[in-house]
C-alpha cells in the first residue's frame, strides 16, 4: 500500500513529465448542482487521461536494469496510451496487448506514443497469455492499469495538485473503474487532507464498486454489464479496495440517461471535450447529491471520445 | 472608422465584463501545420463567442438616456446572444428578431440572458421590417453586428491580447463573415504591431470577402451559397471591407471536407469544441499555408455548436 513518502515521491517524479492541469469552474454547471463546483481538467493531461500519472510513475520508478527492458501491459484505452507515452518519455520500449477488434483510432494512438502493439482474440484468457508470453521473451515489466501500488502513487496526485490550489475544497469526487484514481484519491486525503471527503461516483450498471464498499466484501464484476463509461467497466481491484475499505468510502451510482444528459450538458457549457466516465460523477453533482457541501471537485477522468459514436444527437 | 483611441477606450470598458481568454498551444497541431501555432480561445468567451467583445464595448458606450432605451439587433447566431449578455451585465433590455425556424436551442439561450426574443418570417425583408418595428415602439438602439465601429473597436480588443502576450507571433488569422473580427484584427494591427500578418480565412463556398480585396470591388453575396461554416455565410461588411482594403489584407479559402477533419482533429487533440466557424482558419493552417511564418496565432471564434448536427461520424 502506497505511504505517504511513496505519493511524496510520485509527486517529485512526474514534475515536468505530466501537466499540472488546469482546475476550472463554471457558473451554469455549479447553479444546477445547488453547490460551487470545481473541475480538475485530465482531459486535459498528456494523452487526454489522467492514466498519464499513474503510467509515468511506475516507469520512472524502475531501476535501469528493469528500464532496459521495457515495459508491458494490456489495454484496450486510455492506460495503453499513457503507458506508450510515459516509456517515449523514458526512451525505452513498451509493449501493448490489444483486442484485434479494438477501434483503429485507439491502435493509431498507441502507436503514434512509439509502442509496439500486440493484437490477441478479444479474450480474458488470450489477452493474459499474450501479455505472459511477451513479458517472458523480451523481460519487459508488466505494469497493471491499477493493481499496481507505483501506479495508485501516481493518480494520487491529481487530488494533491487540487486540493493545493483550493483549500476551500471539502469533497473531491471521481470515477469509478478499477479504482486506481479512487483509492489514490483516498489515500491524499488520508494521509494530507484528513477533512476532506472522497466519493466514487460509478454507472449503476455497473456498480460492483458501490455494493463492495457497502457491504465490505468485494463484489464481483456484473455480468454481461453494459455502460457507455467504457472506461468503468471494469471490477474495482483488490488493493483499491483494500484501500478504499480502510478509510471507510463511498460510492454514488448514476443512471445512463444522466450520464449522457449530464456530458452533453458539460460540452455545452464548458466548450470542453469528457468522455462518457468523466461525465458519471458530473451527472451525480447535477443530481443535487452534494447540495449540503462547501466546495466539490470533480476529477474530469479523460477526454478521449470516439467521436463516431457519441450518446447524443445523430451520433447515438 | 474607429481610431487608436476608440481602440484603447473599448480595452477599458471591456475589463472585467468579458473573459481575458487563454492562448493555448498543441504540439499535434503545430507539427502538422508545420509553424509554431497559438490559439485565442474565444470559444471559451463569455456566451461562447468572440462576439462577446464587440456587443459589450458598444451596450457600454452608450449614454444613460439611450441606454434608458435598451438595445436590439436580429441575429440567429453569436451575436444576439452576446448582445443580450451585454444588456444584462449594464441592467438594460434587449430585444433580439429572430426567424420563426430558429433552432430552439438558439432561442433558449437568448432568453436565458433575459432578451425579450420577437419572431419574424425567415427572409431578410421580414427581419429589417421587424427590427425597425421595434425600434421605432421602444427606442432601443440598433446595435448591427459588424456595420458599428463600436462593435468593430470591441472585436479588435481580441488581436490586442494575443499580442501582448506572446510578441513573438507574426501572423494572426481570423475566420471571416461580415468581417468585424477580420477589421478590427486589422487596426489593432495598423495602430499597435505594423510587423504583425493579418489573414482572413473563409469557406470556398462563400469566398466574396476573398475576391472583394482581391479585385478592390466590393464583391456581392455570393448566390444560394452553402457551408457548415454557418457563422461566416454573411457578406462582407461596408465598414470592414473599407479598413482591410485600406490595409491590403488578404484571405485565404478552404473547403468543405477540410473544414469537417480540422474541426474533428482539433477536438481529438486538444478536447476543446470548436464551432465550424473557428475551424475555418484552422483548416487552412493544417494545410501549411503558414510554413514560412515563425508564429501563428488563430482566433478561435467560438464553441457554439449544434450537438444533433456535427460534420462528422454518425452525427452527420
Amino acid at each position: 500500500m502506497p505511504t505517504r513518502e511513496d505519493l511524496a515521491r510520485a509527486r517529485a517524479r512526474l514534475m515536468g513529465k505530466v501537466h499540472r492541469t488546469p482546475l476550472v469552474s463554471s457558473g451554469a454547471l455549479s447553479e444546477r448542482a445547488g453547490v460551487e463546483l470545481r473541475f480538475k481538467c485530465e482531459n486535459l493531461q498528456r494523452a487526454g487521461a489522467f492514466k498519464a500519472r499513474g503510467a509515468t510513475n511506475a516507469v520512472f520508478a524502475l531501476d535501469e536494469d528493469d528500464a532496459a527492458c521495457g515495459v508491458c501491459t494490456h489495454s484496450s484505452g486510455n492506460h495503453g496510451q499513457a503507458l506508450a507515452l510515459a516509456a517515449q518519455l523514458r526512451g525505452i520500449r513498451s509493449f501493448v496487448v490489444m483486442p484485434a477488434d479494438a477501434p483503429a483510432v485507439k491502435k493509431a494512438a498507441v502507436l503514434g506514443y512509439g509502442a509496439e502493439v500486440i493484437e490477441c482474440a478479444p479474450t480474458l484468457a488470450a489477452r493474459e497469455t499474450t501479455l505472459a508470453e511477451i513479458a517472458e521473451r523480451t523481460g519487459a515489466t508488466f505494469v497493471h492499469p491499477y493493481e499496481d501500488p507505483r501506479v495508485i502513487a501516481g493518480q494520487a496526485s491529481a487530488a494533491a495538485e487540487i486540493l493545493e490550489e483550493d483549500p476551500e475544497v471539502d469533497t473531491v469526487v471521481v470515477p469509478v473503474g478499477g479504482g486506481g484514481l479512487f483509492a489514490g484519491s483516498s489515500l491524499t486525503c488520508r494521509h494530507l487532507h484528513p477533512a476532506v471527503a472522497v466519493v466514487g461516483a460509478e454507472p449503476s450498471a455497473v456498480d460492483d464498486a458501490a455494493q463492495s464498499l457497502r457491504s465490505g466484501v468485494h463484489a464481483p464484476a456484473p455480468d454481461g454489464a453494459s455502460t457507455m463509461a467504457d472506461g468503468l467497466r471494469t471490477r474495482l481491484g483488490t488493493l483499491a479496495f483494500q484501500i478504499l475499505r480502510a478509510d471507510a468510502r463511498e460510492v454514488v451510482t448514476v443512471e445512463e440517461e444522466a450520464i449522457a444528459e449530464a456530458m452533453r450538458f458539460f460540452w455545452e457549457r464548458t466548450k470542453l471535450i469528457i468522455e462518457p466516465s468523466a461525465a458519471v460523477p458530473v451527472a451525480a453533482a447535477l443530481a443535487g447529491t452534494w447540495r449540503d457541501r462547501q466546495k466539490v471537485a470533480i476529477v474530469l477522468s479523460g477526454g478521449n471520445v470516439d467521436l463516431d459514436h457519441l450518446p447524443f444527437g445523430g451520433g447515438r
